[in-house]
């Protein structure tokens, strides 16, 4: 038996409850408290024991339900109280999952944490479509960002349009804003709000 | 009982043999043929049944043990021959594991395939370093490239350069031969042969 608590932050996948890492399947296993998003299959969140705790912290585009200092304190408190915290996160925790921020609240906390990575949606999405993000002789490097950032001056986006494959992760709200009115491999993307 | 061959593309992930995916494992537990890599987990292969034929292809860079091409025709003789074929590959199979080109093979052979996503080493590699690709504030976009593109003029550095966070997947033998003199946000990175 674990005296100390500790907290792993763990990665869900894509969304198909099996491609979960195995590592991952374990921690959520032995999990006293598992601390999960919205986006979570279910599947995954009836593989906790049934003693353990379950806390929905998730969290829609505009309509947080727990901020991000609860859900850091959320996980200090529990695993301070001796009880082995998931932290289960859609995708993969270091990965626009702000896994990072509460592994740094556990180590300033003098909390144990592990990060458990995952498969990202950035990736294994165009996969399941058949689409391969490199490509030999026709996209040698990939690159990954939030249409969260659509609009955003502090983000390089001509530099972005001259990687050979563009990834947008959650772009939907966005395109329903902003409309890319061109993308040259010579330019910056020119967005006009709709 | 399936009468019919297919091909599963797997990625095994980062190292760790418990960093394959749980959906990665079944269909290694049900493979009758498994081809794979050098840099697969020796515990891994283990997990496929005792009489299942294993095929080393392993490549090490500039000593190919086995070619593209043989990979490929491999894959479709055992899986026109009835068998589940399983390619096991480090990282995940599309993000520079030349997958797609054996997707394509099994296609136009009208074999059956699926892709099983893995844990790339680009971001799961940083994360067990407690490194995030992204971090609010700091890194909001990713780009992923491989160290044999060192030297390649289609490769626009320059644009990579300007991304928050670069990850150079198999950068070693390229850091041997090359050397960057100067990695400046507004201008191209300046290359040097050692």
């Amino acid at each position: 038996m674990r005296s100390a608590g500790i907290v792993y932050l763990v990665g869900a996948g894509p969304g198909d409850p099996d491609l979960i890492t195995v590592r991952g399947l374990r921690c959520l296993q032995q999990a006293d408290v598992l601390v999960h998003d919205r986006l979570v299959a279910p599947e995954l969140l009836d593989e906790a024991p049934s003693r353990a705790l379950r806390i929905d912290v998730g969290k829609e585009a505009g309509n947080h339900r727990c901020a991000q200092e609860e859900i850091n304190a959320l996980l200090v408190r529990h695993a301070q109280a001796g009880r082995v915290v998931v932290r289960l996160k859609g995708g993969d925790p270091f990965v626009f999952g702000r896994g990072a921020e509460e592994a740094l609240a556990c180590a300033a906390a003098g909390v144990d944490w592990e990060v458990v990575p995952g498969v990202t949606s950035a990736t294994s999405v165009p996969a399941r479509a058949g689409i391969p993000v490199t490509h030999r002789g026709v996209a040698t490097s990939f690159a990954v960002v939030t249409g969260h950032c659509l609009g955003d001056d502090r983000v390089d986006w001509e530099a972005l349009a001259r990687i050979d494959t563009l990834l947008i992760l959650m772009g939907c709200r966005a395109s329903a804003r902003w409309r890319i009115c061109s993308w040259r491999t010579a330019g910056r993307p020119r967005l006009r709000r709709r």
